[in-house]
């Protein structure tokens, strides 16, 4: 049994991994903790999620005592804050001797020179990047076994690399073409006129500038085009994957290197059937469905995940479970 | 050709009553105004409301100048305002000699008491409130006609009068239960955490003590319970009326009571059959639908119009055209 | 271990309560049917519905040799088969010694002169039917544990009743009014004009005139008007209830009576503040909320459940547990 | 004043069109009509259409005397019926002299051989189809002028081409990538499972296989990858395009190819800026958003219509007001 606080917790993110944590007979929660300054502390976590009634615990404020409790009690802390807060919490943290799985995109890149671009600070904890590990689930087992730092994907790029990282002996210097839709809460909890529920409809956005661009190119070791849309539903992504592979490449090809999820009981893998999202909302899969054209070598494969499970939460559980050895 | 002034024309309802007026061949429009604090003042209409692009329109503040421009220039002045602003603005446009169509509630309820209570603010116009009339346009056609202060109604009095008032004759003390649906565009504009897209799902509120309780009753003229629900859909109301009729009322005789209808072109009454809210979603319409129970006397009556046409711009239209003799 | 076989297993509901048991640990699938027309027949579950891939079950048609296996191999049987199926299929399995949970409505009159009106047919099992009883799980616990002929509520009269039992004391012969929306699984699965993607929109029907109404009124021993609706989303029912108690009634009798609920988990009451559909989809809860004007009576109080789940699948799964003692 | 006739009336692009054709001062109904088996047959338009109440027109069955009054009332003719009826209704009106507007897909293609691939028919009227042209409204407007045989473009072409004919100088072998996003009345308004609400969910279909791949790549004059998408919304379509322009194009020739469009008052051309589906819907108007990645030679530019509109309804009531001058 391992002991697990969650930091930010009051958020669509931190209350679905609770909600997983909760769950898990092999884990317990060591508390949850929102910021100090946060609306929401003091306040039971049913009362912000009243579908999560059976859960009866409240939400503490990460007091400096709080800290030191967690250090004390606690096997691993998540971290569903802000980028800018895991950056630090994640060091502290990771400095007491804690397994660190952050949500956050604050540890996903390992050159130091992407975050301010991408995230608007300069990364000032250099030594704990570089013991940071990409909590891909299927891909990263090793690492995820053997790091206490583990920056668990961000939503789009499981989507995306699931279906691609397969694919890397087949591609060339065309660039897959990603255009991707995700669910609102993929925005998270905070009210937002672009958010509002009489604003919302289809529509591009981060376009040619997304950080996920670069998450996505950086693990999968080549450029893409990556187009993400908002789109009218609460959960769930849909990636459609657009790409010219090598020339001979052959549908046989194709079918086997998706053999490599034979064995990832989360990834199922269709050959000319197509996912929706909700076949995979509320659940911690991944569906991928494929079709080639291999008179053109044009491949189009379209990935489905929850976002806020396979794409952030469910994978933090992956991770946690993964580094256990539970 | 009258010249229509309008004022909170970057909200829902000011942007709707801008398009009615401006495709209106019998009417112009002298300007759109917003607070001068508005962060929208100076914008084109058409960038807060890219489906209205064809309206070449911007929002000007409203300054001192601006209301003297009005005063000089227009014929009648839309106020799509909060209501503590619509109190004062509506006054002062009233005593420049102006048409006013106040789309608030601040002139809705002849006795002046009712204000605190139901607004928050005590009505310090009362010599003007005494010359307001109910814009109810298929029931107050002379009023609207005869005086230059009009309060339009509000959505949901609109869908409840227009079912129960032709059954006047018919209602005893039970009172008539009213459960109302609203799309989240009644809520306005404004980014608020229970009108986010991931929030938004079927409730009451306003349970007993809603402002509009008090509007229906006092124009029906018989007290009513009032339960308003915010449903998840952008646009529309529909009011499900359950009432017991004094014992001898024939379904003859509520056919009859709804034929007042007959030449009103936006109010269509049907037996036994029932509208969806889609039926009028950007129409001006109300449709009506009953069904009788004689042996229990109850009727069960539905009401659909969309909430920012007929419930509030649409109507305003009405009521200007009326005015005007258009 | 029990072991439960299940029919009609390719409707929502049938998968609903697939998915609960394969994932309850006291409880095994003895096998899944449909219909030997069913052009499902041989599918594997997971092929319909993707969400449920970690599900390895075909559907099997039921044969007379599928019957006689069920009846060797199982200790209880689900019907969520249409209603004169259930007729028939109840009767069989109940007198070959199997318990029967039956999700439709052929067992859920004691009156026998009630089916023909309402269910289109004569019911003859009248002897089966005498043993029948009514699965609210929360009010009959003895009688599930007691009888192996259980019919399990509908959806609406779940919702409702949940509220209005525990007030009977202070019920007058005045009718409650429930006014009542519904997701449109509720309709069920097969492809029909009114429930096409296009089509729906918040709408009433069945008007004065649902089969659920008199299921209600028996089960609550008054009178109601019930008005179903359908609603824009896909799972849950929102029921409003409005009706004038007894005078003298006072907020605390109200607060006391609901205390019957208290060891109820499944079960959440609220003062003075209502739930969302959201709150309950996708879970076995019901949240009551309720607010009391104590000058003229009357009472508000709204029910939420998921149709499928405690509507439905996981009010099927308390009966199965109740009547085996799990 | 000219005198159209619409088949198909029924669905829900005949309906739309209806409505637009209703409202033009210009023009007049001759009559609507349904197929001689069709269900709708003698019901009122309203019937099928709540929210169509002002127009107090009935369906009628196309009989061989409905057929003959058309030829004899009608200046033109509009086809909102299936492929293989508008194949043969097309060729009879046309030689009897009217103008034939024709929404399906019949007369798209100019090669006569590409029809049995994706439409399942071989081309029986080469006399006529030799005298088609392409009715997208903004760039065909002399031939559409000047031929009685007008092929009214698909829903995804319309999107798409508008957004890339300008783009032609620039192009080069790289094939665009479109992905595209439809409401759901795309898929017409017979009951089908796929388009029931329970089962709607983004996803792509017909992909590598859609019959309007080859209607964009014929009149763009380049192969394209287009990928569509059902999504979870009733009306629009968003294409996303990505498009490698050849080397040395600047963001200013993009700019200046999108000037062409300068005159065109329906269609408006934003620079990083993008539409959202709700922006275009129930409005005739086509909106282009862009940005350009200089050092890569990435375009991505989206383009939003409504599909039953623009993409159908209001782009056949353009081509009426071309062909007539009106």
């Amino acid at each position: 049994m391992k002991n697990i606080a969650i930091i930010g917790a009051s958020g669509y993110t931190g209350a679905q991994i609770t909600a997983l944590i909760d769950n898990d007979t092999s884990l317990s929660i060591q508390g949850l903790y929102v910021s100090e300054n946060s609306l929401d502390k003091g306040k039971a976590l049913a009362e912000l999620y009243p579908a999560y009634q059976q859960i009866k615990l409240s939400l503490s404020p990460l007091t400096a005592d709080a800290k030191q409790s967690i250090v004390e009690e606690a096997d691993g802390v998540v971290l569903a804050t802000d980028h800018a807060v895991s950056l630090e919490l994640a060091a502290y943290f990771y400095k007491q001797g804690l397994a660190v799985f952050d949500l956050s995109g604050a540890y996903r890149f390992a050159d130091i020179e992407q975050y301010p671009k991408w995230y608007g600070f300069e990364h000032t904890q250099q030594d704990v990047l570089a013991e940071a590990v990409y909590g891909l689930a299927e891909w990263n087992h090793q690492q995820i076994a053997g790091s206490k730092m583990i920056a668990v994907p961000g939503c789009y790029p499981t989507a995306s690399l699931t279906a691609l990282k397969p694919l890397t002996p087949y591609l060339t210097d065309a660039y897959p073409v990603i255009n991707a839709v995700s669910g609102v809460t993929g925005a998270g909890r905070k009210a937002q006129l672009h958010t509002s529920f009489c604003e919302v409809s289809l529509t591009p956005y981060g376009v040619l500038g997304h950080r996920h661009q670069p998450e996505i190119a950086t693990h999968l070791g080549q450029e893409v085009i990556f187009t993400p849309h908002l789109g009218n539903f609460k959960r769930g992504i849909l990636a459609t994957i657009t790409v010219q592979l090598a020339k001979g490449t052959t549908e046989a090809d194709i079918a086997k290197a998706y053999q490599v999820y034979n064995d990832s009981p989360l990834v199922s893998v269709l050959q000319n059937q197509f996912p929706k999202v909700d076949d995979v909302v509320n659940t911690p899969n991944c569906i991928v469905g494929w079709k080639y054209d291999s008179q053109s070598n044009y491949l189009v494969v379209a990935s489905a995940i929850d976002n806020l499970m396979k794409g952030a939460a469910s994978q933090g559980l992956q991770c946690i479970k993964i580094h256990f050895g539970l």
